[in-house]
């Protein structure tokens, strides 16, 4: 089996409730409409069984060693495999991508998935879908389930949206462990002396006395070259037992998986065995970890390590950059990661196999699921088979960020960007009222209105001209919803393709799955065979202003960019301390091209603010924030949780959508 | 299949490093004994390859269906089995409990390991070994593993120790979700009208507006019949909207799972967007949260979704109790539990089936694992097969929880109580030095000394009276140390024996295995087919304090209690709330059994301080303060992650022990 790829990915199962197969969305059967509209996403995840997951693991092609089963609809997939298949080549790797989004998002999540299902089980190719895990806090909160919808999703959904195989858990587990270290750190530094933390951190045991291997990979960093810890010098005993952490530069913060509001600003060390040591601090949501961007761009465990120890947690009190490796914890760090790192493997309601692996923020993180399942899942689709992913957000920042970050960690070149609009966004672009989550629609979105359509796809038109930017052909997918008028779809289409795009094509994958999609599928098929001229949108030999600019104005249409006097001294700081060759990930909001979430369509003649400008060593970016980022979301007055339900007799999960 | 019981647990492998087979413990091969002495529990853990657990399962009688398989060597078992094999008669029931111990422990884990070891593998009897999973936290801080050791423990002991199935992960999330309901809830009441928060409680969706079922369950514990949310009064709505929290009675605390000492005490709420709704909250490690003790105790999925829905979490403004149903999490707590509820499915190093399953605290909760894995392994080991599982601390504490806690939730009845000592223990009770974790033993401990011996063995036989109160023949194990002399060694077997023990016996598992606890076994089997005259200590039906007054007296040696005012009112507020008829669970030092941890041996004449009272509802129990109880560890100078470490290559565990 060695060097063999997957022989086949016929994954179409026959479903219990099988979908309008040829049909146009616009004549579907009353009685499949009915269940569609009045099914939720759990109730259509439901009646569909999914295929024993080590079924889908021979499948694709993978050997019995080579995954751990979770249950029976999860498994993690070794890293050994990259190894075996190392000589197969790539599969087509394509990435979808949206126009600027409503804050009810565009379905990126359902065409990705509508597309693998329409690539394997219409057009028999194989492929594969690599997405995000999502957080567990906002399932609870005001969003429900990621898992895609309708038609177009991973089952069953809430293995998806819960625990999934724990990777999030290792982050906080990972994530907590480091913050804990950082505080009892300075606190045993403020309350011992040289001696006496000396000969704790390195103690007598049976006599002897040794550096542990963490702490001679210290030594060497302080350029002391000795290995016995009788022959140090005060003076070295001093450098070697002082992180001397400034308690004012701390980055690194608590995180949860838990949507609490009251965790965003707190302060900690107040009990008496602290001894006075408080500070003020924060939790942010577990997918704001700096492990996890990690998770999501490492390419090996040894890699992961590396970029776990080189962690910038704090600068010492002489500006110094204190990190997890100079703490003592990366090996800690590491074991506690060693299953996260493997991506889970899970199947869509048509069957199509489906990696979750890593799901960073995208906007103080890169948005984008991991490189390892996507470099797995291209092994395994083999040459002419198709890996689809997704980007976070609009284009600008999520595609943007895949292309300059997550495709330079990977070396991956993409054949293919599916840009995703819907005509609602459009509209709202064209001069179209507010789209708010949880308000009604108003009649502008529900009736057909022309004249909005073709004023808003400017945006759309925008975002393909950045997709050219990389030299990547691009297919807009037109997300269809039941409200949209043929006349509309056809308009979109039709200035799509006059803005550059190769094709342009509408998708019904929501409510009719794969077989809605295959029009997409065969669009994306052909463009991948266009040439493809693939290349980064600026150099990291540029210094860190130099690269933002670049973004600003070549992606944003920004005029130009004014950083604060706090983030031109962060820029220096980093500059000097070395890390001024690392990427871009700029945090700014995904509701418009410009920084001011109200302006829409295609904003020009605007200067970008940069407000701050921090840095993600061990993943490996600098993140200039454009506006406030909030890493810590709350719970809303009736949270969803009010729906969620057990039964506990037939253990069948209720109320998630 | 259905009502078939295992066919044999015959587990033992052939051992890569063999255990000496038949020798004594002062006689060792001088090879074995160096890889022994030289190895660290990881060591011999990872030279022992564990057979797959789909064989381990099929071997132990079960379906295929009911496990969920977890990696290679981890497996989930469903709760399904109870009702296959409820005709089934259980097996015999062996508590492990100990003497009052040392702060380096005295073997538990290990003895309880050896012992199935030995009726399985040697005796040739199907037996099972049910144990808590530990807590992540110590294992980075000072602590270690915690899977048994030497050649008695649990493997492989890094999944044991690390993530294992995610049942701690899916407890701090549960915890953390129920947290910042509570604190969001009290915002939002605090910043919204009666009307308001109706709207927003009740919302309009598709014109219509209705009740969820759980709200529906709070409208009827409010005494109002109606489920037309339009007709209720605005006395109805305020009194259905708001909770009215008292904040400073809130005693629900978040949870990590890690070491974190500046978690003790925080204030919360500091940001902005909290409106000035500061408060002074702690966080606790995830394995004190009362959803563990839960989960300890449940009998079912129904059963653990009322105990989850019990939970009180503060008083309202007017002293009623507030609990989890009344903010609406209920379901959605279950369903962050709906896996964590199956036991995990694991092996000792000879191959032995294991049940981890819970670890509630043995201080503030009851510090017993699950109700549910000894259930599930009484119908497999079969009638004539043995369930041996572990109660934490001393058995004045942990035997006594697990008899009048435990064994009262579950309805068992058990058939022998092993109670461990050391010849170490018994010496500091005895009036030897102290005992100290990290410093080197003080000579009195390894030179024999037949006096401190035979002095100390006081404490011996008033445990050994302890377990008599409760009618349930003991069997001594004194786990044996290779400082001990022959002449200590029996002359402990001698004493335990004279002071009513059934038997008593040496083990030498820790350096042999199953086959150093061979005598153990045959003495427990012994020992089970003893008359048994089972009995609680308590009836339920007394009040609080005269249930205190007896375990105080009965079992410590108390002349009485005295309980402080605030522990009084306490009291009197839950016998007023309806909780009078709880069990007791006692929050005492295990190092003595009086409330002095200095006072060694059996202390008499001291009056038992009660400083406070507490109460876990859903869990089921009262639970009286004998001092301040730590529930959050904190990080040495030098945490034991210093020596942990992953080889990326072998993807090998270093440094857990």
């Amino acid at each position: 089996m060695k060097g063999a790829a997957c022989t086949g990915f016929r994954g179409k199962q026959t479903q219990k409730h099988p979908c309008p197969v040829g049909q146009s969305i616009q004549q579907p059967q009353i009685s499949w409409l009915l269940f569609v509209f009045f099914s939720s996403d759990i109730e259509i995840s439901r009646a569909q069984s999914p295929k024993a997951v080590d079924v889908l693991a021979k499948e694709i092609g993978l050997l019995t060693d080579e995954i751990e089963i979770y249950g029976q609809t999860k498994a993690k997939v070794r890293l050994s495999l990259l190894e075996r298949l190392k000589d197969q080549p790539d599969g087509k790797y394509v990435l979808v991508a949206g126009i600027t989004p409503t804050p009810l998002g565009e379905g990126k999540s359902t065409v990705t998935v509508g597309l693998v299902q329409a690539l394997t089980a219409h057009l028999n190719i194989n492929s594969f879908a690599c997405l995000r895990q999502p957080s567990q806090g906002p399932t609870f909160g005001v969003k429900g389930g990621a898992a895609g919808g309708g038609y177009a999703q991973v089952i069953p959904m809430e293995e998806f949206n819960l625990h999934l195989t724990g990777d999030i858990h290792a982050i906080t587990a990972a994530n907590n462990l480091l913050a804990a270290a950082i505080d009892a750190r300075i606190l045993h530094e403020n309350t011992q002396s040289d001696k006496s933390l000396y000969n704790r951190l390195v103690p007598v045991v049976n006599g002897m006395r040794g550096f542990s291997a963490i702490q001679l990979a210290r030594l060497r960093r302080l350029g002391i070259n000795k290995t016995d810890p009788e022959t140090l010098t005060e003076e070295e005993i001093s450098k070697f037992v002082r992180l001397d952490i400034d308690p004012s530069t701390i980055t690194w913060q608590r995180v949860v998986d838990t949507n609490d509001r009251f965790l965003r600003k707190v302060t900690v060390g107040q009990a008496n065995t602290e001894k006075g040591f408080v500070r003020q601090a924060q939790f942010d949501i577990a997918v704001a970890s700096e492990i996890m961007a990690i998770l999501a761009l490492t390419t090996s465990l040894q890699d992961m390590k590396e970029r776990l120890g080189k962690m910038v947690v704090a600068n010492d009190k002489k500006g110094e950059p204190v990190t997890a490796e100079d703490l003592g914890v990366t090996g800690a760090l590491a074991v506690l990661m060693k299953d996260a790192i493997k991506p889970t493997l899970m199947q869509t309601l048509e069957g199509t196999p489906v990696f979750v692996h890593a799901g960073p923020f995208a906007n103080i993180a890169h948005g984008n699921s991991s490189v390892l399942a996507d470099k797995i899942a291209l092994k395994l689709v083999g040459e002419k088979g198709f890996v689809v992913t997704e980007a976070g957000f609009g284009a600008d920042i999520g595609m943007e960020k895949f292309f300059n970050i997550k495709c330079r960690a990977s070396g991956l070149v993409p054949s293919v960007v599916v840009l995703v609009a819907t005509v609602r966004a459009l509209k709202m672009h064209g001069g179209g009222p507010n789209v708010t989550a949880g308000a009604p629609l108003k009649k502008e979105y529900t009736e057909e209105n022309l004249q909005l359509v073709a004023d808003g796809c400017c945006n759309l038109q925008k975002q393909i001209q950045i997709t050219q930017l990389f030299g990547v052909p691009v297919v807009v997918a037109l997300n269809v919803f039941k409200t949209d008028s043929p006349a509309e779809v056809d308009l979109v289409c039709k200035m799509a393709k006059e803005s550059g795009a190769f094709d342009a094509v509408p998708c019904n994958h929501w409510s009719a799955g794969g077989r809605g999609a295959v029009k997409l599928a065969q669009a994306v098929e052909k463009a991948a065979n266009q040439k493809n001229s693939f290349k980064y949108l600026y150099s990291l030999e540029l210094p860190i202003v130099e690269k933002i600019r670049i973004i600003a104005q070549k992606v944003y249409g920004a005029q130009d960019i004014e950083l604060s006097p706090t983030a031109q001294s962060q820029v220096d700081r980093y500059t000097q301390q070395g890390f001024g060759n690392l990427p871009i990930c700029m945090a700014k909001t995904h509701l418009s091209l410009s920084h001011q979430p109200e302006r829409k369509g295609v904003p020009t003649g605007f200067i970008l603010p940069i407000s701050d400008v921090r840095a993600s060593i061990g993943a490996g970016f600098i993140y200039p924030l454009v506006g406030t980022m909030s890493t810590m979301p709350g719970l809303p007055t009736r949270p969803c949780f009010y729906d969620i339900d057990l039964d506990p007799i037939t253990e069948q999960v209720k109320g998630l959508f």
